[in-house]
């Protein structure tokens, strides 16, 4: 890869660019706000696109545009390969099918990182570093497509996951949408809550509640777009909750003490961010007054 | 201070056992498992008791043991005030009347500090600097038995909040026990994932289901302690879930949209960790794909 075109020059757009500038490639950047352009050229991300055709171009833009703006660059043969960092896969695909696009040069791809910041100011070359990146090619990708995607992936210091779209979109919304809901409703929980009550929390309820600091415009494209498989998870884990409100006011203690069982071995099936296992030395868990006896 | 006696040397005793040892304060330790004792001497807490009279006594065991414990050592005359550091506070207060203990020399306490691992392996001098420490004395406690035990606060870097022992007991549903189970929930929904789907796994999950790592059988005992006001909060959660999910369902984005706003300014309520505002820039929030446009 010697040249590459980066669509969406926000936080995971901008990163990208980083990292490949850091590898020498030749990096055009493209936005529809001019401004972004201009703050990401000015972080070094690469220079502004005026039609260069390119190896491979990223399109870093939300899921629901992401058929459209394939649709416009394969129509300019911007570049030979195209992939996208969309959340969600399913419907972008479908989208991109739908438009009549060229799949054979199109790898549907998902880098799993981010920050609570978002823009091209927050971005860093470093973001995927040692992170999954989702790959979804269908029949119909072309192999040496998958190949120089790959080699971006590589690049960014990530690792590459092959994974159908419907199998990611399903362990999206177990491990990150449904999470983050879960995490509003905690959070939204403490709305009302008084002074002495909010003075009292601990790392433990920070850490629960921090993803609810997200962008909830951000996250209602995401929600929308996984939409049915994020309401199968909230519905197991919502009916969890109510059946331990009942067992709690009922004293049927046993119930309860089984759902604490269950989240540590689906705790424990959690790799750790380098692969080892997850440390549990971190402040915060263990309550006084029962950690001596 | 000169004497202090630390009764339950698991990670909260061992760690104002160690605490007080720095500020030159003489510790005697007890605990029915002598080789917790062993331990804890090992490290440094103190010396084993042999019933000398002391200053100050500090309950380090759990709730359900704090009356017990407080009539025996009232009994034989151990010490001039007591305190305990049990995480929920009506139900031990109960005990204590109705065992007739003296309230006077009887200051419930709680402090804000914990570690997934417990133990006195796990004890730390500085584990409560900069955390709040709960204080609920009652009409009937000597002000001279909270200066003392304000002192013990001020000796281990804690910061002391009168609060009342009901109030205590909500604020810890709110703000510690019902996260703890939606946690548990979360991580329990992960238990039938298959291995890609957690391989995509993220730091936002980590960070939401971390506290799930904790003992199933102590968070037992406090949520046994405080169920009606953690039952409380869990249905106000699981409602907010299911609602959310029905509205995926049924494509209403504005509804959830409308809890993912809640959701950031409940979570805006929480003081930083130092009281300042809580940082923003950790990594892991925003997806990928969304923060360009």
């Amino acid at each position: 890869m010697k040249k590459a075109l980066v669509v969406g020059t926000g936080l995971i757009g901008t990163s990208v660019a980083l990292a490949l500038r850091e590898k020498r490639v030749t990096v055009y950047l493209s936005d529809v706000d001019a401004r972004a352009v201009g703050l990401a050229e000015e972080f070094g991300a690469g220079e502004e696109w005026t039609g260069q055709e390119v190896d491979l171009a990223v399109l870093a833009v939300p899921p629901h545009l992401v058929g459209e703006r394939l649709a416009d660059l394969q129509k300019r043969g911007a570049a030979r390969v195209y992939t996208d960092v969309a959340s969600v896969k399913v419907d972008p695909i479908a989208d991109v099918a739908r438009l009549g696009c060229d799949r054979a040069s199109y790898v549907p791809g998902h880098p799993l990182a981010g920050r609570e910041r978002s823009g091209p100011a927050a971005a860093r070359a470093d973001l995927f570093l040692g992170r999954p990146w989702a790959l979804c090619p269908g029949p119909e990708t072309d192999a040496d497509a998958v190949r120089l995607v790959r080699e971006l992936v590589s690049m960014c210091g990530a690792n590459a996951v092959t994974v159908g779209a419907r199998e990611h979109d399903s362990a999206m919304a177990l491990v990150s949408h449904a999470p983050h809901v879960v995490a509003s409703a905690v959070a939204a929980s403490l709305e009302g809550g008084d002074e002495i009550a909010l003075g009292l929390a601990g790392q433990g309820l920070r850490d629960v509640t921090r993803i609810a600091a997200g962008n909830p415009l951000l996250w209602r494209m995401i929600l929308s777009g996984n939409a049915l498989p994020v309401a199968g998870v909230l519905e197991r884990i919502a009916a969890d909750l109510a059946a331990a409100a009942a067992a709690l006011r009922s004293g049927e203690l046993d119930a309860v003490t089984d759902l604490l069982w269950r989240g540590v071995n689906g705790h424990g099936r959690i790799p750790g961010r380098h692969g080892g296992p997850v440390r549990d030395d971190t402040v915060g868990g263990t309550p006084a007054g029962l950690a001596g006896r």
